[in-house]
């Protein structure tokens, strides 16, 4: 794997490095790591990499790499930049042959990343968009127990993902690196909180039932004073087949650190996840007690394969977020040795989220704008 | 004091009689218990009522009561029959001189509730709507927690009450008395889930924080197929001085027994209080670690009175929702009998739903339903 | 029902009244409420007793309620003295005709509760014993639950009672009147925390698994310097049948509130319920998901009629300590107004602690006591 | 690093790669890996290892590594063999001027482990014992609580470590390897359930409060029919400076997964955690509210750095069990490299546990066997 972006002071650059590593699969060989020469250079000896694998610039790593025999070149590439600057190395990665993985959002507008989609199914090259709360174990049981139909037909989609980190203006007081491009339109995109958080709890959402969104209403603001991107927001959501919800995403409530969570009702009972404990899933019935399923269990089989194969550890050993994006990254790396080795990936291991989920990211983002702009109750959601 | 409905089967009657018995300062004397005259009599003599004051309609009842001297007439009436019933029975112990506990919603109409106003403003009379949850002693503590301004001002306001009860058409299919005339417009009026729990959540966001909705944003549903009245609901709400927050509520929610919650967020910090285990209140706090108050202790003089006054057990000794409701009536209650006494009432006592949450109930009801009912995105709350 | 102690200011006596007043069936008519005779006067007046039973001794009020017709006298007495003076009363009640309520512990020595067990066998009267916890609706259904064989053999049970309110010298330095003669043997007997918590634990533990201790090894600590009893302990258990054990109380555990727990193991599963938060009692299996039960709830018939007896109201609206300790009175006087009409008592009101159960807490303080004078590992238990 | 031990289908081989390779600072470089010379090869081409590194017996990988120059041969090498198995290794590795990494218990014998000791004196090499459990940062945390005071002396711990997968006779019925060895007294040693988990409780409880077990009286318990160790005991402990005790361990615990918790109480305060939620600890107060302190937070520094040094996440990102395991693999890598450097490693890298928690955890053991066997009630804790 190479990296583009996450030199040294960058927090997801390290956290992507975890993950690729866990599993002993996945090693990192070369990097253009900082737009700034000295900090790429400084970055790659941390990170032991061999002097010539360390590049200055993106174009200098795919001319370099590309030229390497197949067996020496790196396998994929990851792109941590900040969001304005994923769609250039990514498309140049796709066009010089090498897979992805990139954060998310997948890129600055939706049109990119039709572009990148639609390079992805020329090439037939692998995306992996790290939408990390989908490698959960109790997430994707969650996902499987509402596609079995054992809660009944979908009714109801409650989502909230509650950060307040954002409740001072720590763009500008604190010199808060993370902040300050996150809150600035010119390198976050049209939407701040939408866009970082409120992605995610849409993408768990229509993740875990199998529904779209195809129509909302939404309300944004701008809570903390001189910020320019919304910073808290709520959504009114309508789904396939009839089920509504509530999306609300906030990173200025004092006091909360990353309170993603999920309710899921159906005709039959219900299902209740919360990243903060992510090693339990709950289950209410209309007529039997509440059962809690918990990961690194089984239950003699009760347990979906999903589930089960993105497990590293017995019941009651809780595994985490790094955890759970390292089942991104092993999932994508076990069904790129399969596409290497000419053999089928098994269906758990193409469970991640790519380029099709990275463009309802976008589209969502636009919908939302679109939405909290006009004064019709509902926005019908297009791409 | 003196019941109007709540004969025997009847759940809120039993409930307002556990409430009202606790204190050991309120006796209920006489009572027209029911509409059915045996079962009015046979509900009487259930509860060692005197044979002469079993009477078989309200309007007996206040004749009779009115008649006797004041030192053997009850105090006040309690008012239990279906919303569409609350009225005419309320107007007529006004205009006889008792005081009245209703159950909430106040009324039928909201034309009704401001009637009942006028008639309250006008005797000087005392009128205790039981909006149960406000009578929780870390409820009280929350509100006092708002106004002493340790959280800053306040910018986000999330309220959801989730009840699974009707996620089957329980009306027709089993004869349930209670989701007959919940769910049967004629009875419960404009709106189902909304009036009937919808109000409760509108008004603890209301009670607690301090500040008034301005607008709103609704979308209500009838999910179960062949219900009169909605069972579901979202609505996003605009707060005075500029906060904003959500508003959800089901009764369709499988699995859900009542599941009432709020979280407000200030600028410092914030407070969450749950009511299926409602002697703990949670504040977190930007950069101090999270704290947990509790019911029944006091924390070396921490607590407010508004709080340690409405507890009856040490910490550990867990009170619930018949307390709560407890604290509603004997509030009512030593504020009656200061007056009675010519004394002033404490505070802490005269914290009681009154007549003018009973209008915003109606208020909201109403409100809601029209916004639910426009294609604008945003309705001003109007009373 | 008439009242020995329990004047103005004694917590106890209080809780008393809410719990026999709850359901409206038990009213006090009598007290004897302070061995002061002022207290007493005034404590009645603040109760609305009727003058003349205002009683400043128990032989007053035994003398005097006797010679009053069937009809008109008290039909028990509720004894909430400290506990050296429970015996006395209690045997003059019986003497006189009186059913008893009682708080434990029992008596102040074991060969008074035996002798009180001879009179009750005697008379045929009946006799609570207010062991609070075994009135939660979710120890009812632990019990039945055990009973029934679900869980298997039972194999490990662990019981804890931790309280924090002794961890400073309070008996001295704050003029606590209840921390004073809790610690004073005079007053208390021969142990303070094992006498006064211990034996609710153990009391639950035998309740819920239907098994008795046969052996203990106790270790008892006086942790704050000059206290004069035990405030701290621990006690390995032997059960019949093979089952194991340990017990935990204290009452230095500072920051802890009134922290009863119990947890069962069988050879196919366990459970668990927590004094603080009763409503919920969890099961969880060697095969299958854990399950939470919850008060209220019904699950289509799943819950046993000693759960459900003993709820007011659905789930979801807690119920607590107040409700658990009317429970106990309820099912007194629904069996005691059973035996009065000549008919059976059902099973599930028979199900209250009796003298019984007083002689088992007095043995287990003897027990645990000497255990902790010997050494000797393990003392048999003996009666 | 180089592995003895842990072929594929090891369980804890495979956490210990996955703990080390973490953050990627540690490579796997050689191994023995299994006793089976062609279970060794495979596991060995499975991690890539080169061919001439896979080696089939330890003695053929000391041999070969000791000769290769010092910057090519592994720096230590980690023994991940059954209990049995780990003294040889780990002299036969400092002897060849090898840092040892080993899992608990350090050794079969207390003799064994005080030659190691000796040893690891004699070479000034470094030594890991992996109790993970001491890893967690929030560990870290409340033992540098109770250290600054905060709590006031100590007074109780309650320590426990329930689980229940050897609640069947899994080491015969099922095949279960895991099971087979840590039940059979010559491979794992003179106790089961207390060598396997009693001492990791132990250790927490001897870390966390910084007081040393001065006496016990044990009860060790085979609950299961057939099985040759305990599967279930629990110990009263006095510690030093007058602190007393409780740590209960079971295997038998039907339905628990890993559930090891401890409470600490001192004079002010106290406080809790456990394992299965480890990014939260708990502390309560006398007269304040109680507090929930969060990995990943800070709270303007009040967290030490011992706890913020050993999380990778910002707060709300759950880290689990390898992080905790990784954080003893950093702190050691860290250590060694920077006695490497001929540099000062600082007091966190150097907060992992050592050989003389080997000695304590085999002499705890030894100690709890002895009290078991005698009927004396307390046992002095010797070495």
């Amino acid at each position: 794997m190479g990296m583009i972006g996450g030199g040294k002071d960058a927090f997801i650059g390290a956290i992507h490095r975890i993950a690729a590593n866990m599993d002993g699969q996945i090693e990192l060989v070369c990097g253009a790591l900082s737009m700034h020469p000295e900090i790429a250079q400084e970055s790659g000896r941390l990170l032991f990499l061999p002097e010539d694998r360390i590049y200055n610039t993106y174009d200098e790593l795919f001319k370099a790499e590309a030229q390497k025999p197949a067996d020496e070149r790196m396998d994929f590439v990851t792109i941590v930049t900040p969001n304005f600057a994923h769609f250039a190395p990514a498309m140049q990665a796709l066009e010089n042959g090498f897979n992805v993985v990139i954060e998310k959002p997948i890129t600055f507008t939706l049109e990119e990343a039709q572009q990148l989609k639609a390079k992805v199914d020329e090439t037939g090259l692998l995306l992996l968009l790290t939408h990390t709360y989908s490698g959960y174990p109790m997430v994707k049981e969650a996902k499987q127990i509402i596609k079995s139909g054992k809660l009944g037909k979908v009714r109801k989609i409650y989502v909230e993902y509650i950060q307040g980190w954002l409740s001072r203006l720590s763009e500008r007081e604190e010199g808060n690196a993370g902040a300050a491009w996150r809150t600035d339109p010119k390198k976050s995109g049209k939407s701040g909180c939408m866009g970082d958080i409120g992605t995610h709890a849409a993408h768990l959402a229509e993740y875990i039932s199998g529904l779209k969104i195809t129509e909302l209403n939404a309300s944004l603001n701008i809570v903390v004073d001189g910020r320019m991107l919304d910073d808290d927001g709520a959504v009114l959501l309508r789904f396939e087949e009839g089920a509504t919800g509530t999306l609300i995403a906030s990173q200025v409530a004092a006091g909360e650190e990353n309170a993603l969570k999920i309710r899921v009702y159906g005709e039959e009972g219900s299902l209740e996840w919360a990243q903060m404990e992510p090693n339990t899933l709950t289950l209410k019935w209309i007529d039997k007690p509440a059962e809690t399923l918990r990961a690194g269990s089984n239950y003699a089989g009760r347990l979906s394969t999903y589930a089960t194969s993105n497990c590293r550890t017995p019941g009651g050993h809780p595994e985490g977020y790094l955890e759970a994006f390292g089942n991104l990254y092993r999932n994508f790396a076990l069904t790129l040795s399969a596409k290497i080795a000419g053999e089928e990936p098994k269906a758990e291991w193409l469970d991640f989220p790519s380029v099709e989920d990275g463009i309802r990211g976008m589209a969502f983002i636009n919908n939302v704008v679109a939405s909290n702009g006009s004064n019709e109750k509902w926005t019908k959601y297009t791409i």
